[in-house]
């Protein structure tokens, strides 16, 4: 494929944007990709992998003569980003991020975006529960969803290049109104990882049940919140705060629901919670047929069943 | 391995009953496996597949002359199941079960057992969101714990001999008291899947967020839930009607610690929430460290990985 951006910046060289240098690399979408993380650690280990054909000390100096510049720290840090590196980013250069939230985003950064300089916000689908530049891998945001939220007015010459890069990585890539964004994400992600961080909260808290016993029967269906309860903090911290009215509000409806089943235990009523554990099947079967999981009881891991039996 | 029964009857034939019986053919542990299911759709499917050497048109039938009985119904219909077939089992024999709860199958199933036969009930820590006789896999139990829960007074040769056919078909066996069991499988098992219930239904019932986006954005975390959340539904109603108290009191937990992190969301508390979440990372790598899950970030599954960014 013919390169897309001439010097791609990433700023945060953390999962997502080393899978991005991976990716990018593998299919030839970048003549140069430099790289710059606030952390001297961070720093060296992109230098010592070779991450990035260059890897800068500052952030203004990384986006100096980039035409596509990416944002890929906290969602908490993107403003402060935005306004060191504003004044030094040149007419016709693309800026994205790939924060999970993106009204808070877009109300932090596009202030400080100059005349002439194309702010796309995004929010690539795809991750793991690891973190650090050493975490990335190219194949990461294959058959994955790139969610694009561009303002209204945004130049569709560059929105157009933004999603060839995304698709030129693999990626599946939709365009929305970022406050439906982040209400969907509040859905199929923020509030879930909440409660998964308090069910591995409250196990281990109970002292009656020791750690070893949750973890030797965590097969049971346990597990399955401790994969996704053990990413970023500070991500996460930062998730909350800057999507909290719609967090708050699939929250609102969780614990109402919730009372609801727990209502049901309390007074034996097994046709209620059958005729709820029906539903729920179908969903499961959809995902499956769009291709977001497999329906393998092993997922190709031998003795390793990720599922439950109770 | 020499046969450890000379004949092991299975009474429902679902993915635990199935995997048994495949597993204990694939390590000649028993020397004729005789099966019976309620569903006659079932049976017939036992036969098509040769799951069994034989399958039998009752449940009676099925016992006579076994040294082994596999209670493998649901939790629900434990006690119904040991009075019609308490009067026809010889002293000697062993029977098990492998529901999810022990405390209400204990106390359904042990009042119609004649003396000299010995009831050790059990549960295997293992299984697909899958069932049905098609659905059962050799390797299912094989590193899995198999906790048995022998009441006072059981025949510890009885004991050894059951733990010796779990350890045969590859599972990690540990004891403990009933109670006990009830107890930390409300935290590792029946809470979190009560949870992933409601998150499910959650999703379906918001109607500003389509079906298609929950499902196409569920890498996000959401799918993970909808995972367990696919399991058999009057399996988990069972559950849920007969491990009451323990599950209540767990839930009762879990939304108090869920309202103080909303609480803190609500104030904007990032430090208490990047505390939290801080926290719940030193499960996970115990998880991973104990061999009951792997950190691979896709599992060996190419280009579908499980993780979020968020």
């Amino acid at each position: 494929m013919a390169a897309l951006y001439n010097r791609v910046a990433l700023i945060g060289l953390g999962l997502i944007a080393s899978s991005m240098a991976h990716a990018m690399r593998a299919n030839g979408l970048a003549k140069e990709i430099v790289g710059y993380a606030k952390s001297a650690e961070t720093r060296a280990v992109a230098v010592e992998i070779g991450l990035c054909d260059r890897v800068t000390d500052t952030a203004v100096e990384a986006v100096l003569g980039a035409d596509l510049v990416v944002l890929a720290v906290p969602v908490g840090a993107m403003g402060e980003l935005a306004e060191e590196i504003g004044a030094h980013l040149a007419a016709g250069t693309t800026v994205t991020d790939v924060g999970s939230v993106k009204q808070a985003v877009i109300a932090a950064v596009a202030p400080h975006m100059p005349e002439g300089v194309h702010f796309i916000a995004g929010h690539p689908i795809a991750g793991t529960e690891h973190s650090g530049p050493r975490s990335g891998f190219a194949t990461l945001f294959v058959n994955r969803w790139w969610l694009l939220t561009p303002m209204e007015g945004a130049d569709p010459a560059a929105v157009a290049r933004l999603r060839a890069l995304c698709e030129g990585m693999g990626a599946k890539v939709d365009e929305m109104d970022a406050a439906h964004h982040d209400l969907v994400l509040a859905v199929t992600s923020h509030t879930p990882h909440l409660i998964a961080y308090t069910m591995v909260g409250v196990a281990d808290d109970l002292s009656r049940v020791t750690d070893s016993e949750v973890i030797n029967y965590s097969a049971a269906g346990f597990r399955d919140f401790t994969r996704i309860a053990a990413s970023d903090p500070t991500m996460w911290r930062d998730v909350f705060l800057t999507n909290k009215d719609a967090t708050l509000e699939i929250l609102g409806r969780f614990t109402e629901e919730l009372f609801a089943l727990q209502r049901a235990i309390r007074l034996g009523d097994g046709d209620h919670l059958h005729a709820y554990f029906t539903r729920t099947r179908a969903i499961r079967r959809g995902i499956i047929e769009a291709g977001q999981d497999t329906a393998a009881p092993d997922f190709g891991r031998s003795a390793i069943v990720v599922e439950k039996s109770g």
